[in-house]
Parts: C-alpha cells; structure tokens; sequence
C-alpha cells in the first residue's frame, strides 16, 4: 500500500483526487491538509466523500506530511504550490504538482501571465510536464511531475498528431475556443460563479491573448511542432459544472485527405487507453463526465482546406486529479489505470 | 467469473448496468439485447460506454441468452418483461428483474395502476422484493428478484425505522412529495422530455393518487408497520438528469424526543453500507451521483408533532441498476458492494 | 408621470422593479439607491438593463430621496427596510416595502423568525398586507403596503378560496412543500449560491418550522380561516434561477365533488388577471417565467380525501417586484396591470 | 389596427410571435394557424400565452387567412414556407418570412444546403433581406422580407462595421464558433432535445461546413465587403433553452489601434436601439434573454494580430420572432421598437 498525502484537499481538484484515490486498490491516502478547513471533517465540507467518514482536513506541517506519507499530490492554487512543493521534492519525495507553478520553463513568463515573480525558479525545468500521452517514459522515471492544465490537455490531445507530423499544417495561427464548466473557477465563491449569473447564460473571459494557459499551451505545442505557432485563445464559461469542450481550427499547408488525417489519429492514439476518437462525429461532452477519457472528433472542411477538431474531457478528471493519478501510477510502477477505469456518467 | 445478461440492455437502467458491471471484479457481461437497436454498436448508441467498444446490441433471443449467460438482468418496461422473465425462471435461471411487472402482490391491482392485466400471475408471489436493507436474507436465498422502483425506494429507506417501531407513528395519511430527474422518464423521446421543456421548469405528474408506484409503496409499509397506511403521493419533474429527493411527513403519535428518532434510524442503518444519516441536515441530492448511497435527513418541528423526512438518491443506481446488482451480489453470496464502491461525483 | 424612487435597487428585486418599471407608461424612476454600488453604473452591475444606460447608483440619502421621488419602492434586506421606511411613512410619501420587516403585526415574533427586535413596532399596523388577490380595496386606500413573501403569496393564493369556505378544510396540519429558484437567496454570493453546489443538485433548507415565512403564511392564513391552522413547511432549493412551485397538502373536512371544489376557485379568482386556474393539470412553472401570472392546479385524492393544491408563479415578479407594481398601481389609482402585461417567457 | 395573421404559429418562432405581438399597440392577431394542433386551443399547447385564452389554432386555409389578415408572419419550417408565401406574396399582402426559403439569391444553392429543389425560384431575388440595421431603409419600402437566420444575425451584427470598412480585414478564412440554445432544434421532439441528452452536454453539429447558414452568411458578407471571405463555422449545441452566443476570429490587414477599431463599432451602431457595445467586456448571454438586444464586445489580440468578437442575442427574438416584428414595424411605418421594448430578463 502505497502512503499518499493529499495538500490541499479541499478544492475541487483535491476533493476529486480523494474520490477517485478511494478505488484505488494500490494506495492509501493517509495524509489529508486544507488550511481553509482545518480541523472539520471531510464529509462535513464534502458530504459525497463517505469513504473518508471521520476523517479531518488537517493544517499543512510539512514534518506531519513527511511522516505520514510516502507520495505527495499538491493541489493548492496557482503560487501557493511553489511555497510547499519545493521543500516536498528536496527530501526526495515524489510530487505531482497540479497548480501551474512548475509548468513553464522560463521562468520570465510567470510575472506576466500569473501576476508574481516565481520564488523557487531552478526548479523549472526539473519538473517533467506530465501529458501522459506525450511522455509517458519520462514520466516513468521522474519523480517531479507537473501535472498539466485543463484547457492544455484538451488542446495538446487535439493537435499532437498533426503537429508532429510537421508537413501537414500551414504556419497560421491556431483559433482554439474552450467552453469550459463553472468548476474550472474552483471551489472559491465569486460574483461569476453565482448560479444565477452562470445559469442559461454564457460569457467570455481573458479573451484576446490574456489566459495564463495560453503559454503553456504554446509552449508544448512548439516542442512538439518544432516550429513557433501563435495560438489565439477564447475561454467560454458555459452552464454545466464539469467538462471542457475545445474547438482547434487549423489550416491545413496542403490538400491531404480526411483518411490520412484520421489514420494519423488513429496511430498515434492506438495504445493510448484514456484517448477515443469519435471518427467525423462530434464527441459528446457528457460522455466523459466523471472519467478519464478524452473523445476526440475530426472533421475535414474541404472549401477553405481547415480542419475543425473536437476535443472534450472532464476537467477535474482528465484534466486534473484523474491525469495526476495516472502519472502517480506511470512514476509508481503501477498499471497506468489503476482508480481510473470508470466509464463516464450518462445520462 | 460469472456469465451476466442484460436484457433490454439500451435503456437508460441498461445502459447503467452496463457502466456499473464495467467495473465487477467477478462479473462479465457476455449477453446485451436490445430489440430496438439489434445490430447497433453500444457505443454509437452510448459513446460513454467505451468499455464496451466492438460490442453490439442483440434482438433478444431466449436460446441465445441460455447460452450466453448465467444470470439475467431484465431491464424492459413494464408490461415487457412479464414476456420473457417467466421463461427465464422456469429454466431456474436467476433474475432481477427492474420493471414494476413482480413487484405488487396482487393481481388485481396491475390493471387499476399499470392498465395491463398481469399475463404471468402466478409468478406473483415468487419474486422477492428486493430492497437490501429490509430483506437481505431472503434476497441472498432468492432465485428472483423484483427490483424496486425508484421512488419506492426512497421512501421506504426514509420511513422504514419508524414503521418497524410501531408505536411512534399516528395513523394518518402519510404526505410525501419527490422530485425526480428526467432520466426517470426514460429514454424514450416524448414532449415532456424536451430540453426546452424540462428546463428551469418543473411542473407535477399522476398527482393525487395516480402514480403507479403507489400500490408498490403502501403494500411494503403495510407490511414493515403491520397496520394499513394511506399515502398521499406527488411525484415532481424536476430539471436534472439523475436523482430523486423526497420528502416525506411523518405525523408522531405521541411525544417522541428528536434523539430518540435519529437513534432508531442510526440503530437500523448501523450496518448497511449505502444509507448515510446526514442528522438534521438536509442531504444534498448531488452527493449521490452516479453512486449507490441513499442519504437520510431529519428534522422534528416542535410546534406541531411532525418529522420531516428527507431522502437523496440517484434513480438510476440505487433506484434501478446499482440496486440490481447489490441484489445480484447477495444471490450469487458476493460482497453486497462489489462495483458499488464509487463514490458520488462532486461538483 | 409619477417619479419614483427605488430604494436598495441593486439586489435582485431592486433590479426587477427597474426592469418591469422601464416598461410603465405612467412611471419615471427619478431616484435609485443602492450602497454597495453606490457610483457605478447600473448597466456596469446589470448589463440588461440598457434602458438606464448612463445612470448611476447613489447612496442611500433622505433628503435627496425626497427631493427626486414622489413614491417609493424599499426593496432592502430584512431588518434594513426598518432604518428607511419609516421616515418616508412619516413624511407621507406612498411606500411598498418588499422587505419582511412590516408584514407580521405582532412585534415579538421578530426575535424568534428574524433573528432581530424589531425598532419601528409602531408602524407594524400601519401597512397593509399587500396581496391584490385579497384585498384590492384596502390596498387602494392604503399608503404603506408590505408587500408578501414569495412563498406566502403562492401559499395564500392556492389555499384563498377554500380558507374562506370555512366548511371545507379538516381542522388538520397543512403540509407545504415549495420548490425555490436560486435568486430567493438574492444577489450576495454564498457557499450555497456557487453554481457548482446548486446545478443538478436539491436540497431542504430551514426545515420544520424554521423559515421567516412561516409565521407570515399562518398569520394570514388564520386571518382568512378565522380559525387556527399549522403548517408544515419545507423550501427546497432547486437548480433553476427564478420560479416557486408549491404543493399545498389540504385534508377535506367532508366529502366534495372535485367541481365544486373547482368552482371555488373559479369564482374566486374570476375577475383577478393575474391568477390562471389549470383545473385538474398541473402548472408548468416555466409558463409563468418573467411574468406576474400565477397558475394554479387542484388534484383530489378520492382514495384519502385529500385535495392537492399546485401553484407556481415567477418569485421576482409575482413574487416580489411584480406584485410590488401592482400594488403601486392601486395605491395610485391605474390600471392595476399596468407594466404587468408580458406574458411569459416560453420555452 | 393592423390585423395580423401568424401562419404556423404552434412552433417556437410561431408562439414567439404571438407572445411579442401581445403587447403591440397596433397590432390584432387576427388569424392563427397552425396544422399539428388544428382546433386545439393556443394554452392548451402553450400555457404561457395566456393572452390567447380561448383562442385555437386553425389549419391554414389561404382564403380564411386572407380575409382574416392584412399583414402576414409566415414561420413555417424551410421547404413548407415556399408553398404557402407565393399565393400571400402575388395577392400583395406584406409577408415576413421566418423560413430559410426566401434568403438565398442563388437557386442552385438550395439542393446542397437545404436539400430540396426550389419550388418559387422567381420569388428569389424579390425578397429583402430583412436585417434592420443593414437595410433599414430597403426593408421600409418592402413587401416581402426573408426574415435572417439566428446564426446569421449574430455574425453579421459582429462584422458589419469591419467588413464595410473595406482595408482592416486580411482575405483569409474568418472562424466563427456558435454556441446556440436547444430551442433552436425546434418545438419537435428528437433524440438530440431529450432534456438528459443535452443537460450538461456539449456538442457541435454540422461541423466543417455543412450547416445551412454558411451559404446565407457569406452572402450578406460577400455583399457588406465587395470581396469574397470565406467562413469555417461551428455550431454547438449548449445546455440552455434560448440564446446565441457567438465568436468570431477576424484577421487585421494592418496594424489598427483598437481604439479605432471600437469606434467603427459605435459608428456603425450609434442610432441602431437594439444593439449594444459592451466595449472590452464579453457580453453576457443571458443579459439579452427574452429581448431583441444584440451584445457586441471586442478584444484585440496584440500578439497576433486577430481581434475576437462575442456577439450575444435571443435567438427566438433577435434571432427570429423580434426581428421578424422590428421588420414590420419598418415595413408598416411604425417605430422600429414597437413590442420590441422589453429588457432582458435578469437573473
């Protein structure tokens, strides 16, 4: 049994890694921290989370957390992981991080796309950034994992295959819209995620080039490329609670045929358990509600030579605590599926 | 590993037995008719359900599903399944059967609630009723089991206690109201089961005496109370997919303090895995999503003698298929909570 | 053109005033506070309402009001109307006050249901329970009206007719459920606001005899009855922005025929144009979205002498801000649907 | 008073209408028809319009309807309009037509998109299309206006002023992503508008170039920009009954000040009352819900070069119903707003 803490376990992200790390037939979580509520029980706060009855959210102590567990998953907010993490990973324990604080390489990009200077800045490129499906040997053997954004991993699936496939796409900018659901704001009450404000309604935010993914995104896709591409962003907060649901636009360099394009999808994901392809069709987002899955759809818009490409996944499964479980298992030896074989909840 | 048929395996109880056995350690689903979709792939009927990918639908076939399967889950309407469940019993085969057609006692009540008469009458009696929390030992001995309704369901787990301790309650009509997600309505396209209707409205359905689950309801409080209760039922359509929440009024025949009742139910459910006392909180309906937990509130109003009983649960799991298949596991003598053990899925 | 004043115009009913009013033939809004915002433009809090584009929220202050308006709206929070209204009462000016603060007439209820002593006793007679349906004439003579609850007004509008039949109801409990949008919990942003808690989700609040509106619903209700009637009430919050629907559980004093039960409530509401009887169906809830209309069902439940009354009205409009303008209109001697005519808003 | 007949009038546009139409001030509905429902009462199909009381659908009959009417909406589906607007049209009676039959110039476009052989092909040119802040002036003096598509209204208020301004705009694809509620799949019941299949669900349809407003769309823009655009369009069905919410990715020529930019915007919009600039901001939907506002917001991409425009409106008002009525108030010489008045509904 493998001792797995848990900080920052009372956001969404943690809270899912705690029902989803409660089938895991390998691991024990056995240690618990959420300064916020510290002390309360975690069904008083998460009434869904029975597996944990009569457990509480403890303060984070690092001594604490070192004795009481032999893996780390930090889920705290983007630079609150960086005042932790660091200290976690000197010791020598294991961490995936799920904030953003050690997914860029350079370090300069952090004052301007997260608002503050990073504080433990030569950690940056000892992270592996932990997209599975891209990395899964490097992941192997790191014992640094960061754990990608939601937004990133639905565009890096949806592009990978044709980015590496460097012939194939022209060098124009990459139109990429992202409905995503309310939880992507986290477990924090804001005006914006009043249920009033967000039910039958639908709006835009940091439009225009102002997300803190959009790096990220650029980042990997240009590792994978090759080549420089600029990307333009459009986050949509949409009325569900979870799931995110990309539209990739990109132009194709030159006349290469919709059977071509799928059988490079279909290679690429041929061993990957967590990627589906819907074929022509549109995934549907609810089908990966509460999963691992991505679904990915394709479609070939032959009188402008554009390729549309859907991509929709959970975003606190896949695109959060479930992917950090599967690097968990990839840099622990395990099955890459263990915890994470559930099907998506539908209807 | 045993032989698992599901039997009208497209409907939305179905298709959720289908998620739910996914994930049985010492199940395999060999056998899947549905008439209305014979030939289809699963997945383009359901792209959720990727574990099935390559399997199709069946038209059903009693020969086939003899030799396919073992153990049968009857999942067709009511009125359908008394068409094939009598061939699977008489063969010996075991079975739990979803539909209300094993359900009531008596004969003469199907026309009156269901507008059919019954075509298999003396099947009546053999069937256990087959809520775990009241009949476990008859269920693990059971060959056939008529699997409760969903409403059913929730109002027994949520008056059960009391009505066992006979001397609590007064002798009136007992008011309950339950919400229900659409899902409840089927799978089948109908005009109330529009988006455009359903949504941001609600409106009540077969009010004031009319539901079918009604006769269900009162032939298994009579029994538990020994005494002959009225209901006055309201079923309320309510804009969520999955779920049922009710709330039953519960006139006290004497002076009773709030202590003493929570300890009836603590003392009842004090060894059932799936029912969750939230004390005098109200359950929170999402808490059980996608899982099999039913939760139970209550709240004594001083002024006025009455307990007010609040139940959660998902209609499709503990109302329908996750209860199946708890049925299923104690008649194959399994751990009640084998493929049960998911958590529900927050926020 | 009649200037008036909304005072606490920024929470959700203070927006809807401003909303229906801007349709008000006879109506200018010449004055509109709100301390929260006090500087900003209405249209920066509420982009829906362009028609006040380049206005601005001010402070609350006593002299301007008086100066700028000739009637006035309150539409504070409980306990915060009383710090206002009663110097706009005493100076003489026409106020509707849709706040709890005036609507219950014995003062030592404030304490127990809000939680405050109540500083303005002497006026608690003064206003005139502003309910059109039942008293038209006394709110036309009036200059102060305390506008009803949300829940009240559906409660009182679906009981009215038989209430005043004295001989029809037993002498029995009135059980109420009533399912409430969201904005009944108004603007400010709380844990059980955050979209993510609400959406797919229901749950009880203030159960068995907690809620505010308790005491309002039993002092009118008795009022009618001329007799003493208890409640039990239960609100339910449910995943939808507006609406209330109310299931009022009657018990018949004696046998009656479902049309002359039917005929009480025709002759009743016959000439009052904002309450539809559905007969024997239900009402949609969504039918009345945006609109003052409430719609009312009736179900009688031969097996138990149980009548099942359903009523469903839009909480911000009949609810609140609606009635508010009809009761205006009386006190100013117009058209009482003047502002009022919109039908709702389907699907 | 103008007498006014809806043909077709039991679909969402056609009750639309007649909601809207309730509070013309000059304007009698006068004949109502509508096949499905011949001879069933207007609330008994939709119980919102309860201005209609008593009131039935009729089948259509041209003779009745001509002398019933004087002034005609036709809202049928595509296809079945062309056989009904030619008699009104040659007879000379004013129609507004809702339908797709009458918007495109070209013939031979309509087997592709529509899937169907134009019936009146002579009629094709004799339209105006009637987008009134384009054409205000053609459609004052028309007998026959083709009412634009939902999309179509969206995507041109959002390009106009660009397009018009010939230098700002590369020649390269334009993206537009289109977020559209449920009600836009119409009143009839399909598999893609049960409630359980589009609550909490995404999914595009059409993708790549197949939906049947592209050809509309490059049309009017080919027409505003003297130059040939082609579009990629995307429609996604989203969980909620009304609304459009659409992005456009437009490409500059050249380096423009996004002040500029805006100024074109206001420009253009400075005496059109039913569009509003929301300046930086994105619109919100729901801020539009129920009213004939279209909510324009721009964001200028300083990294690439690409300025994103959100355009949000009702598609059943600005969308259809409320279009439809600002084009006849045009075409009769009644102020553009009449009926049309109403703010959004909010929250």
């Amino acid at each position: 049994m493998i001792k797995v803490g848990v900080v920052g376990a009372s956001g969404y992200t943690g809270a899912e890694l705690l029902r989803l790390l409660h089938n895991h037939p390998e691991v024990g979580v056995t240690y618990l921290s959420a300064n916020r509520y510290a002390g309360q029980l975690v069904t008083s706060v998460y009434p869904h989370l029975t597996g944990y009855e009569g457990r509480t959210f403890s303060a984070f102590d690092l001594n604490e957390a070192l004795k009481e567990a032999q893996f780390f998953f930090v889920a705290l907010p983007h630079g609150k992981s960086m005042e932790v993490t660091p200290a976690l990973i000197e010791i020598g324990r294991p961490v995936v991080d799920l904030s953003g604080d050690f997914r860029l390489l350079d370090k300069s990009l952090y004052p301007k796309w997260y608002g503050f200077e990073h504080r433990a800045p030569s950690l940056l490129g000892q992270a592996v950034y932990g997209l599975p499906e891209l990395r899964k040997e490097q992941i192997a053997k790191a014992n640094f994992v960061a754990n990608p954004g939601c937004f990133p991993t639905s565009v890096l699936l949806a592009t990978a295959p044709l980015l590496m496939e460097k012939r194939v796409l022209a060098k124009e900018t990459i139109y990429v819209t992202s409905l995503t659901g309310v939880s992507g704001a986290g477990h924090q009450i804001r005006e914006d995620t009043h249920f009033c404000f967000c039910d039958e309604n639908v709006s835009a935010y940091k439009v225009g080039g102002e997300h803190q993914h959009l790096p990220e995104m650029e980042q990997e896709m240009n590792q994978l490329a090759g080549v420089s591409f600029k990307l333009s962003f459009t986050p949509v907060l949409s009325p569900f609670s979870r799931g995110i649901f990309t539209i990739v636009y990109l132009k194709l360099k030159e006349e290469v045929s919709f059977q071509d394009l799928l059988k490079s999808y279909k290679d690429f994901y041929k061993d990957k358990p967590f990627v589906k392809l819907a074929g022509e069709s549109s995934p549907q987002m609810k089908s990966v509600l509460g999963s691992n899955f991505c679904h990915i759809g394709l479609k070939l818009d032959r009188r402008n030579g554009c390729l549309t490409v859907l991509a929709a996944l959970d975003n606190l499964v896949k695109g959060a605590s479930g992917q950090a479980i599967q690097n968990m298992n990839l840099m622990m030896g395990l099955d890459e599926s263990l915890a994470l074989e559930g099907l998506g909840i539908y209807p």
